[in-house]
């Protein structure tokens, strides 16, 4: 980690993450209202939004030159000094459904690159953070480093994503061809597939369609923990889009010869 | 619940939970082996195996004249007497990924009939208990009632299946027509999402090719919470097969019509 700012950094975004974590838990589980954003069901709930002004808050008196984007109050990606790119509870359709496996998810690009990264799961006490060069778990008060596994070939691998059915047309295609090459397939897990990912117990996730903060927290996790994001065509991800998180180049490979076909 | 026995055997069903969890938790997230039952890739670990051993060594020392039916070690369905039907991990796709969304299920019929389940999940110290008549859950401590949401249709109900890739056929058809009327699917909980409608956070869960150890434990569990289990043509699921559950009679009747088109 380059800046000589970034200690600090990272000790706030765990006070960022504690802030998320108080406005969301009373919630979850709780009888709650869902609104709808247009024709489609995208819930967003009181604590969604809740955890963001309390984020956005912290941020604005603490750093009052970094900008923020945020999935419920908005903002743009920025090239240029430190950004704090928010999504208070990915996977919101596992959050209303009183799954756990959402996540608070927080990262901080300088420049346009990705810097540090938080994904926190409240209810399980978990909180995934990430530094590019190092990684590491907080899980019922014990820390320990992340790494992810070694896995020779698709055939061994353990894949996921976040609903088959959202992949449309040549998409689709693609997601067949490495779902046929893979071991097992696993859907539903939202950001905490990607945790998963990082820990060693899985091995890749291919995902399409996202926004800047649904990837932007995560990517210095699994490059911390010895894997990587990157695009469908192998190129840059921290803008979103299409996405591929693997914990060994050896899967990279093998998924990115079968997305790009 | 009828037999005057009741209580004595849901409080034994908790202390088979109890050596379940001792058995299986120093395995999850850790380095294990995964042996292969068949062509299909079907991981047995070794905490399933210790986890059913330890749970038939209770059930013969107190009820010697109790049968077992358990995944890993065998067994038939019995129509007379005490039966104790155990998976003790059901869920090992998602146990061997990392994912803590498996759980431990006890069951025991009475003359074929289900009479009591317990469906534990060690990992987030959530015991979700049912004896038909009543249902509740001790999660962290602190036990509460479980009862189903109330839904008026399809249009409203959250739906789950394990894995949308299982259904062949007529069935794939079959589920695809729920799908289309659900507001919300989600996938890959296994023996979770029963607990999340008896939880009254989700509304139905459709699926196939179960297994008795698969259902058993759960049917109590759904019926005690005021909702309920049965087949696609609406009879007893209890042997397995195609199940629905369901939180509202309404989702029921609405399902079977489209199952059963």
């Amino acid at each position: 980690m380059t800046p000589p700012e970034a200690p600090r950094l990272l000790t706030f975004a765990d006070t960022l993450a504690d802030a998320a974590r108080a406005a969301i838990l009373p919630y979850f589980r709780a009888a709650h209202t869902v609104e709808s954003k247009g024709a489609l069901f995208d819930p967003v709930t009181d604590a969604d939004k809740a955890a963001e002004r309390a984020m956005r808050t912290l941020i604005e008196r603490e750093f009052p030159d970094h900008s923020v984007l945020g999935e419920e109050y908005g903002g743009e990606l920025s090239r240029s000094g430190y950004q704090w790119i928010l999504d208070p509870i990915d996977g919101t359709r596992a959050f209303i459904s009183g799954l756990p496996l959402w996540g608070v998810l927080i990262g901080l690009y300088h420049d346009g690159r990705p810097l540090i990264g938080v994904m926190d799961q409240p209810y399980l006490d978990e909180r995934y953070r990430g530094w590019n060069d190092g990684a590491n778990l907080t899980a019922q008060g014990v820390t320990r480093p992340l790494k992810t596994r070694a896995c020779a070939g698709l055939g061994d691998a353990i894949l996921s994503t976040t609903d088959p059915y959202l992949f449309k047309g040549d998409e689709a295609d693609a997601f067949a061809r490495v779902r046929a090459e893979a071991k097992l397939t696993r859907y539903g897990y939202d950001c905490y597939a990607y945790a998963m990912v990082a820990s060693g117990t899985m091995d890749c996730v291919v995902e399409s369609g996202l926004k800047p903060f649904d990837i932007a927290a995560l990517i210095p996790i699994l490059t911390g923990a010895g894997g990587g994001v990157c695009a469908w065509d192998g190129g840059d991800a921290s803008a979103g889009g299409r996405a591929l998180a693997y914990g060994d180049e050896r899967i990279r490979n093998a998924a990115l010869d079968l997305l790009a076909r």
